[in-house]
């Protein structure tokens, strides 16, 4: 079992890629395990044709209790397991907190042994600071991170501090960062700027993708661009990066402490 | 004294509007503290000459207390007195409990009393959807919320959840949603987008800033615009949102309680 976190600033493709990612893994007859770890709660939706996922800590405020995984996971394409983490009303309580909650519950109610996925894919807002959203990398939940950016100057600042975050808990040697994933806003220099600050950070660019139109046109029918045309030159980015993914290099582990982008984009 | 709590997502422009509005009303004589509540720490930076005022959260966890304000305020532009509430390291601890913490250090060393200020203006990441960063509202500390957005989507959901946390806290009757400020971002139909917004929030648009490089221009310069030349469109344009909080109107108060984003934009 490998188990991958997607991080990125929210707005920035997570879901998108995470989603599409996991369409093409399956596709490629792996089982799949895809848990949303945003509030919004919206990760899995093109995997499940536009059915929500029961957020589970809004589950677990509501009924007290969950004895049964049925009643929180939801299949989706592929036979892919989705779950979402859910969170508190905006304002109240402690989202960090209620990732943990979640996953909690899924070890608790056996939910790796009851599925057996070869994949996990773990989709995380990066914007938040604190401790709780870095809880995939700290407890061992995940053991492999893949930054999305774009060259957006608030994007790579998240990605810099995700990165920070990971080398602050590197000493437990929990998680590797495989690499970034370019989310193409077509902005100028893009992919230098990104290339600059994967090289800054002592990592890569594992993979480039274009905006395209018809990521939002599937989205509209609930599926990813995997499910709505597997031909499309988007699609074959994303089963490139699949494949990458699947057949691991050796790891690499970072060096630097300090945010990336202090020393170079916001010099 | 009023207390005037300026939200939005990160990279919107609450650190550049929050500066330059503090100008603009000590430019009308009155005497103003602004306190960054945002773990970058350079919300004051463009009032202190490029000097970064001492993060407080971190200024703790080094020295472990503090009594002299002196230590941890700056002097800015007109007299205005800065503040930085800071937060942990990425990925580690609470950065809501830091802005707490800052807070009660400032209540301790009595800073409201020692600057008089007529007008505090706190600059608050609004991205975060828990407990921790939504302490401005809650205990009183900010009597009026200030919303910065664009038309963009995760902009205005940003939006719609701290007019979310604001519904949720209400009933203690703590603070008053003024309005929105529109900060332009160029989109299609972006007036359209936040005034309907607006509406479905049951609040208003305050003030329109343009898109406009002499921002970034003094920004370099380590000035807000109002300073580097107040008699530019973009510096009247703030100068009119400084009037407009000078003399508030009738408050408003809100109804609806959930996030008025998912009804329009994103249904
Ligand atoms: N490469 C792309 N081309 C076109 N649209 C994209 C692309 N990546 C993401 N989007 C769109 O951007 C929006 C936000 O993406 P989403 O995956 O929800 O972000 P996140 O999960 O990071 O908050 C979605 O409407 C999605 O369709
Ligand atoms: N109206 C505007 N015109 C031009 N540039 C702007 C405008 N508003 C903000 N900016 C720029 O956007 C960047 C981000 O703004 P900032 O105030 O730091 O955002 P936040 O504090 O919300 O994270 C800054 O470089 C700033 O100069
Ligand atoms: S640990 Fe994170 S998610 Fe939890 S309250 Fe603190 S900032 Fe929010
Ligand atoms: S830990 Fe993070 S999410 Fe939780 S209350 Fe604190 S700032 Fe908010
Ligand atoms: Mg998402
Ligand atoms: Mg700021």
């Amino acid at each position: 079992m490998r188990k991958i976190a997607f991080y990125g600033k929210g707005g920035i493709g997570k879901s998108t890629l995470t989603s599409s990612i996991a369409a093409a893994i399956a596709s490629r007859g792996y089982r799949v395990m895809q848990i949303g770890c945003d509030p919004k709660a919206d990760s899995t939706m093109n995997l499940t044709g536009g059915e929500k996922a029961v957020p589970i800590v809004n589950y677990l405020l509501e009924k007290g209790d969950c004895d049964r995984i049925q009643d929180i996971a939801t299949m989706g394409y592929k036979g892919i397991v989705c779950f979402e983490a859910g969170g508190p009303k905006p304002g109240t309580g402690c989202a960090g907190r209620g990732i943990v909650t979640a996953f909690e519950l899924l070890n608790e109610l056996d939910a790796f042994e009851m599925y057996q996925p070869d994949f996990v894919l773990y989709d995380v807002l990066g914007d938040v600071v604190c401790g709780g959203f870095a809880m995939p990398i700290r407890n061992g939940y995940a053991e492999e991170v893949v930054i999305i950016t774009s060259g957006e100057k608030m994007a790579l600042f998240a990605a810099g501090n995700i990165k920070m975050a990971m080398d602050h808990y590197k000493d437990r040697n929990y998680a590797t960062l495989r690499g970034l994933i370019l989310n193409k806003r077509n902005i100028d220099n893009e992919e230098t700027l990104v290339r600059d600050f994967a090289e800054s950070a002592d990592t890569e660019v594992i993979g480039i993708v274009e905006r395209d139109a018809a990521i939002q046109t599937y989205e509209e029918q609930n599926k990813t661009v995997i499910e709505g045309d597997p031909s499309l030159p988007v699609s074959k980015r994303i089963f490139e990066i699949a494949d990458t993914l699947i057949h691991p290099p050796a790891a690499k582990q970072p060096l630097s402490t300090s945010n990336p982008l202090e020393k170079k984009v916001l010099a």
